[in-house]
């Protein structure tokens, strides 16, 4: 049996049709009307209806994946920044209009189980997903399942707390790690260095043309070119990022920490610094084994694949 | 049948025979040899020993608690830095002297175990301990099942960091919570109000005889008087250990936080601050459920109940 995967983004929602081993056999891309609900609970069931044309007999269900605190019943958004919903009753709403079962999973798990079963955390017991994107989502998988927590809402570990009275954050509070280690607080940190005129952003100032004209992408670039300031932004990023996994490693030990997102593209770039504030925030190293930190395997596929396999774990 | 279980502590070790339903059917008290694990070793065996007289036949197995990092085999102490142990393989050298099977345990998971199962957390899905005593210890129910980790390491709640930068921790890390919110923090900061001559501090200088006499009891009683100054000192404690809770909500998302250890004996005077302090650290507070705040139940009896009902689950 077959399962569609669909991942809602801020700016496009993905859709695929997969196999029971991962494999995804069909793909579809559409614009995300994500200040509209309402539009967007007919776009989501439209590209349903597409994706299953070919075989809607095969279909065993479907996993929507969403940047958000879902509730334990998987079936109610109750807040999301940057989807504009609140106590948004996605599943039933989409299930008035879609001929197959459907489950609703925060993103950054569904990316988590994506590379817990069939990628770069396979054969791992306990595992933590970090993605490096618009935010820092999180996802853990403990004793082989995924654990959403008492409520639906674990595995934010983009709000771990990294500074005292630090950035103020979407989730209300201040100093979470989303601040400082996503790829939104990259470039914002990018244009800082450009406005300030500090001496390492001469390569970034070129690349901006107007004074708040750099994007993820030109950092990206520089980076790429060996730029000392691109160097420097993705290393403070990365550090923050591993003073928060000392935290997390405190809490819940994983084996292994898979970096997915945008971020987790530059590779060694950022894994390297990652790993190095990691080790050097790890309570009693020197005296335990110390987890892996490793690229995600899937990039922007990780949501549709772990959304699909939950629908298929969960109504199979 | 029954079980053993045995509290290693700093100062005194306490041992328990335990029947299924966590009643506690006798119990045994005996200084602690801390720092020599020979004479540990012979102390524990005599006190089972003592322990098993009335019926060895009845007893199932033997539950080591602990403060230290044990490894996920449940036979090594990693690290333990109260214990002046390292690598020390604790479970195969009692059981070279003991008659019954041997499994190690964390001591505040023993003791958060015991309040999920029989105390204070009972009939939760997701509970999280967090026992304030000389240190900070933690504690992950998670799916109704104790949540070690991959290495065995988890549930250390204790060494969440709270203060980039802060107080040099046992562990390894600077500004662990275990550095703000243990009793011994509390008996610190009252020692460095007692020296500065705060105004705060007048009762709690007239406890204190000698510059360096203050003591947790002695903290408690100024706390019980109404004292401004014990009362300050356990509003700080509570708000960095709600600003932990912060965090550890974001990354497991516990139904109820059960509250041990000798400060948690303050009550509502511990609890209110805590509870303050973690509300305002709640990311998307408003549109998610609360997790409770409760009391432990069984006080410092919690880590042999539960040592011994952890072995019953793992050799019964």
């Amino acid at each position: 049996m077959l399962a569609i995967g669909i991942d809602i983004g801020g700016t496009k929602i993905l859709g695929a049709v997969v196999d029971a081993t991962g494999n995804i056999l069909s793909t579809k891309k559409i614009p995300s009307p994500a200040q509209d609900p309402d539009k967007m609970v007919r776009a989501v069931a439209e590209l349903i209806a597409e994706l299953a044309k070919g075989a809607p007999e095969e279909i065993l269900g479907v996993g929507v994946a969403a940047a958000g605190f879902i509730d334990a019943e998987q079936s109610t958004i109750l807040y999301a920044p940057n989807l504009n919903w609140r106590n948004e009753p996605l599943r039933d709403r989409l299930q008035a209009s879609v001929p197959f079962r459907i489950v609703i999973e925060n993103d950054a798990n569904a990316a988590g189980w994506a590379e817990y079963k069939f990628g770069a955390g396979k054969g791992s017991k306990d595992m933590a997903m970090l993605t490096l994107g618009t935010g820092v989502g999180g996802a853990i998988i403990a004793d082989h399942k995924l654990r959403r927590g008492g409520f639906g809402i674990g595995g934010e570990l983009g709000h771990i707390r990294v500074v005292q009275d630090g950035l103020q954050c979407g989730c209300g509070r201040k100093g979470c790690v989303e601040q400082y280690a996503s790829g939104s607080a990259v470039v914002r940190e990018a244009k800082a260095l450009v406005a300030a005129g500090s001496p390492l952003a001469s390569r970034l100032t070129e690349l901006s043309q107007t004074p708040d004209g750099l994007t993820g992408m030109l950092v990206y670039q520089a980076l790429l070119e060996g730029d000392p300031g691109a160097i420097f932004l993705v290393n403070q990023a990365g550090g923050y990022l591993g003073q928060a996994m000392g935290s997390i490693t405190a809490a819940i030990d994983p084996q292994i920490y898979v970096i997915g997102g945008g971020l987790s593209e530059a590779g060694e770039l950022i894994l390297a610094p990652i790993r190095e504030a990691f080790l050097k925030e790890l309570p009693a190293r020197g005296f335990r084994p110390e987890a892996r930190v490793v690229a995600a395997t899937f990039s922007n596929q990780a949501g549709v694949i772990g959304a699909a396999d939950l629908a298929r774990e969960s109504l199979g």
